[in-house]
């Protein structure tokens, strides 16, 4: 016996023929005799209408209200799945977050699951029934609705997957699977059949927009295998021995390893840099402590002596959304003398290559650099982990050095 | 300290214009110090709209998920109502069915309320703080959503009122008041100050759409004052002591008792006639058991003997929307012999005259009958009860029939 948990984004339930599709593909595998729990989405538009109603009522709202309101998205999902999987013969029943008990913190808006409470829905699933689960939504400890944030149904998924104990979390969306790069820049892209978690998990933060971050980290903390494919496939079509798409999984079950796996970027970085600031113990202390109690989620940091040995230069990426919050906000509460100048660039792109083969191959960083140098594009900041090299170069670079680099590490379709 | 229930239809929360404009009525009655609770529908339009969502996935639905998918409107105005209130400066929070325990019968699309937890709601109210509980649903044995029909706002307005032991739920709705008659067929109809529980109910189901007839009969069991009055009157200019609009209560409230209340008129009737029925005893249960456990509503019985005391006619009323299918029944289901010929005629109308001073006064029933024959209408089958004599007429003498009888009552404005 399989189980499987199934999710359907936004644009896959968009209007009821597409809700009548994901049926079919459920049936599928209710019909290959697997237990099945599904995940859906708001119809897509919806979440945005409920929001811009919050908005009309109050720029400044209760978010314990803003997520009565906007749940309701996913709410309505569920119901119409499971109606359209009736009218399908198959057994169903929708589930809601509080019925469930899909456990959260109290941090309405983007609040995070504790446990999920599963002995009613694997009581009804071992009776062929098959669980429609509202996501993005759960409850916190004073029984009040939260949601999870944008895209959280991902991670609804992961979470039911995780709790269930499912042999594999399918992640049906608008894409087809996980690319190198992005086919919109790279016409020979390809599509990556079995990616780690670590891989994607950088690819996901690096901006690679098929699955929420927090979505993988939680399926690779509880070794989750997440099955990336288009909704739009034909049910019947399908080889259920082979699933088309991207298999997300622990690296051990990736035979062939690739140095580098794929190439991503952002555009949604500015790289703001404080100048003249004095060379001595516990100012980068003090500036970072600052940005980190206002909230900001500070990327990339390179300090430099300068030439006088006296003063250095610290330059650090924030969100593009966030530089002159951040600017202002360190002019205000810094102390006199950390720093000179300080200047927000938001013209900027961070381009990673990322790989777990660089664990044990050397020369992956060399090869970037040597790449970029010979297009002519500077590199202004850099930073590495183990399984991954970013840059941040002058942002109208972009395209051209994510073509550069997918040549380069051989990437290229054939 | 006065506790109050305040209930807004749909019409009254239709934007989130009209939203603000509830706020300020509600913070009208904060504002002199009362605890308040707040019962709201689903923006109108919006369960059209829900509704033709399970209609377009399947015809026949599971009454559960459409329970679930409907019930979401009441949900994002509760839930925009909560922060409307917060952004006027009053403390407000919204409450699900399933977070008060609003526990209902499993009857789904049609529940009745059991009974409700108020203690978290009186905890807040006693602390300033305004609950907005979304009507129309609830939770039943097995926690599932359960929702109470169409308007069963009103219901949920009195069930929360009694549970309270509310010392006034005031209905807001689109018009602004109960009138003697329908005012767009009689220019002279007058808005009634106070109305008895059970005139309240007979004017309901005869017709009166001002209050859910089930909302009613729960007020008179459970002795909530009824306040109706409009939604589109200025917060700001009301006289709190003196609210306008029509107070419904028991008759002990009602010092000068009128032998006619108000005229109520139904055209959504169907008179079914069935000839050559044997005289003989038990034929009339057989008929009417039929029907009964078809589920059909049969409202006026008539039985006449024949001339030649053999066999009689029974005619009797059922919906408009019944007749047909109610023939189908009698004809497939009774014994053979049971009757001759049946005809259905959907060419009526109910006209009900409704007063509790006819206790008292006689003379009711025959003002009635001498007024119709004057116009030359016939009267085709007569029913009445302790305060109302109905009467079934040919349907295009309604407006003319209802014009004499509110004149011949003394009911007209001056």
């Amino acid at each position: 016996m399989t189980r499987l948990v199934m999710k359907f984004g936004g644009t896959s339930v968009a209007d009821i023929s597409r809700i009548r599709h994901v049926a079919r593909h459920v049936k599928r595998e209710v019909g290959l005799g697997h237990e099945v729990a599904v995940l859906v989405s708001a119809m897509s538009g919806e979440t945005n209408r409920l929001i811009e109603l919050t908005r009309d009522v109050a720029a400044l709202h209760d978010a314990r209200e803003y997520d009565v309101v906007v749940s309701t998205g996913e709410q309505v999902t569920t119901g119409l799945l499971a109606m359209a999987l009736q009218q399908e013969g198959v057994q169903a029943r929708s589930w809601l977050g509080w019925q469930i008990c899909v456990r959260t913190d109290g941090a309405h808006g983007a609040a995070r699951i504790d446990g999920i409470d599963t002995a009613m829905i694997e009581e009804r699933m071992a009776q062929g029934q098959v669980a429609v689960i509202a996501g993005f939504q759960g409850v916190g400890g004073d029984q009040r609705i939260t949601t999870l944030g944008r895209g959280g149904t991902d991670t609804s998924a992961v979470a039911v997957a995780a709790a269930l104990n499912a042999d594999r979390c399918d992640i049906y969306t608008d894409v087809d699977g996980v690319y190198t790069t992005d086919p919109r820049i790279v016409e020979k892209s390809q599509k990556i059949d079995r990616i780690g978690y670590e891989e994607m998990l950088e690819m996901a933060s690096q901006g690679a927009k098929v699955l929420q971050t927090r979505s993988v980290e939680l399926a690779m903390v509880h070794d989750v295998r997440l099955q990336v494919l288009s909704s739009y496939l034909d049910p019947d079509s399908l080889d259920a021995e082979k699933l088309p798409g991207t298999l997300v999984c622990s690296e051990d079950e990736i035979v062939e390893q690739q140095v580098v796996s794929g190439i991503a970027y952002s555009r949604d970085e500015a790289k703001i840099t404080l100048r003249q600031v004095p060379d001595k113990p516990g100012i980068a202390a003090d500036i970072f402590g600052i940005l980190a109690d206002a909230g900001f989620n500070v990327d990339m940091i390179v300090q430099n002596i300068t030439e006088d040995g006296k003063t250095t230069d610290i330059t650090f990426t924030v969100g593009e959304a966030d530089a002159e919050r951040a600017v202002n906000v360190l002019k205000a509460r810094a102390q006199p003398g950390e720093f000179g100048d300080i200047q927000a660039d938001k013209n900027v792109a961070k381009i990673s290559v990322v790989g777990i083969g660089m664990r044990s191959h050397s020369g992956v960083a060399r090869t970037m650099f040597q790449t970029l140098a010979e297009k002519g594009i500077n590199i202004q900041v850099i930073s590495t982990s183990e399984i991954k090299v970013s840059v941040l170069i002058e942002s109208e670079y972009t395209e051209l050095a994510i073509r550069a680099l997918h040549t380069a590490y051989g990437l290229d379709a054939d």
